[in-house]
């Protein structure tokens, strides 16, 4: 199962475009936003973008712009969830994470930065895109991440701790805090391609499983999984009694569960006679990812 | 003087609206969303937009989403900055500040989804504008909140004190962490009543001038004014060595400065021959205001 390598090279390429052309004072601001963007990440997120529209034999290059805008999206999140009076996590990826690196305040703002900076990101996407794709685009990120989604999952981990929540508070944090933002990623990548209504459902549901798988995978790492081939803490969820898959379902059945999700990603998008092979195989890697 | 309070009351029923219309889990965030939100505030950016909006006999409810969402990113902004990270104001508008009723965490995400959902509140003005119209606001927002706006000039802020910044960087934060946001209200006000491009011009000054003038006069407030007014802790300024037009110039000087950009502020637009009398008088409640 290999990682789509040319991939990351090509949307680290743009990333880097996308924040050159931002530059300007003060330059810390700049600098933690590059820190954070650049730390190591899979780009996940924008690679699914870019199958789902490779699918369609959309060029990556024509849906660069809403790619970056969700890892924008996403390096946001991880640089507040990490702050000191969230997850007050230290490592990120192998390396001290925003705030420990450039200071409390500076994180915090970088994050905004980068949130806001995103919806500009979505706007560049008018060079490739009909002005109505565009508005729908930037509704799909609103819904995903706002009150309806990403940091709404987020607050429900805040709040939530093994003892006093149950199963169905566990599906609630995994399919707002993570699996909103994968879901819009290949949405977004079917809607920029002018999916029609049955592909974008057989594509969301695709989405669905595989986000839900690679938050379960995420939970069994952060059980099993080496510190040094992560990159960060492991034994965290345990240590704030977080409720996670492996904490309610013990690990055997959270790997049946994760592996059972990832079939029925796969088969989502089977019958849509599209040459879906790329989204096959990185749902394979999802289920067997060491980091 | 008179404030256009029957206006605030227009906007506040909107924010209700809105909010109530967002409302679901977890309710702890929507409860620290709706504290922010109705804490007393003047309304005085959505209220801009509606005021420009105005004069071009565009009605209020027709510009409400533009001008709510205006006043998430400022209510974000005001959480943020109150973080013991940043100013570490544990008082705002009278009332102890979101971080200190809801904790850290839940304020660092309740802001977070208060700007999430601007978005979502400028994408309703589809309702009433053309795609071409909503996306350009858009982008607005986005220029005037970014790295390139008020989030550049919080930075700014934070990196900076009296002793290690000069006039440059007084203006620098000045025109991005206040001016931006309330010029761009300005300009959203006058894109979604079609303005020609030389009305765009000439309310764009009376932004920028009505912008900076707004913030001279929170610095001579943070001075001079008082706690119980003001609603929020005075002096903070000195205290944390910051930069200000007092400090730098003086009181005396900074009321004179004031007292011109607001003039600049009214001579911008007073040959557009339209019906602008409301842009005046808020432009002379801004010299006068007490809190």
């Amino acid at each position: 199962m290999s990682y789509p390598l040319e991939l990351v090279k090509k949307v680290n390429k743009s990333l880097e475009y996308y924040l050159s052309s931002m530059e300007g004072e003060p330059k810390i601001l700049f600098d933690a936003m590059r820190y954070s963007v650049f730390s190591g990440g899979k780009r996940f997120r924008p690679i699914l973008v870019i199958l789902v529209a490779k699918s369609f034999k959309v060029s990556h290059d024509k849906v660069m712009p809403i790619a970056c805008a969700i890892e924008f999206i996403h390096t946001f999140s991880l640089i507040h969830d990490d702050l000191p009076a969230i997850d007050n996590d230290k490592l990120r990826r192998g390396r001290p994470s925003c705030h420990i690196k450039f200071g409390e305040d500076i994180a915090i703002l970088a994050g905004d930065a980068l949130f806001s900076e995103s919806l500009n990101l979505v706007l560049k996407q008018k060079k490739y895109s009909s002005d109505e794709v565009v508005l729908k685009l930037a509704e799909e990120l609103s819904e995903a991440t706002g009150t309806s989604g990403m940091i709404a999952g987020q607050v429900m981990d805040v709040i939530s701790n093994s003892e006093n929540v149950g199963k169905e508070t566990l599906n609630f944090i995994h399919n707002n805090k993570t699996g909103k933002l994968i879901r819009v990623s290949v949405r977004c990548g079917a809607i920029v391609s002018n999916a029609d209504n049955y592909q974008l459902k057989k594509f969301t549901e695709y989405g669905e499983h595989l986000g839900l798988a690679f938050q379960i995978i995420d939970d069994i790492l952060d059980e099993i999984g080496e510190e040094k081939t992560i990159g960060k803490r492991t034994g965290t969820d345990k240590d704030l009694m977080k409720l996670t898959y492996p904490s309610y379902y013990g690990l055997k059945k959270s790997k049946e569960i994760a592996k059972k999700e990832i079939k029925l990603a796969k088969n989502s998008i089977t019958d849509l006679n599209l040459p879906i092979q790329y989204l096959i195989n990185i749902a394979d890697f999802v289920l067997q990812r060491k980091s």
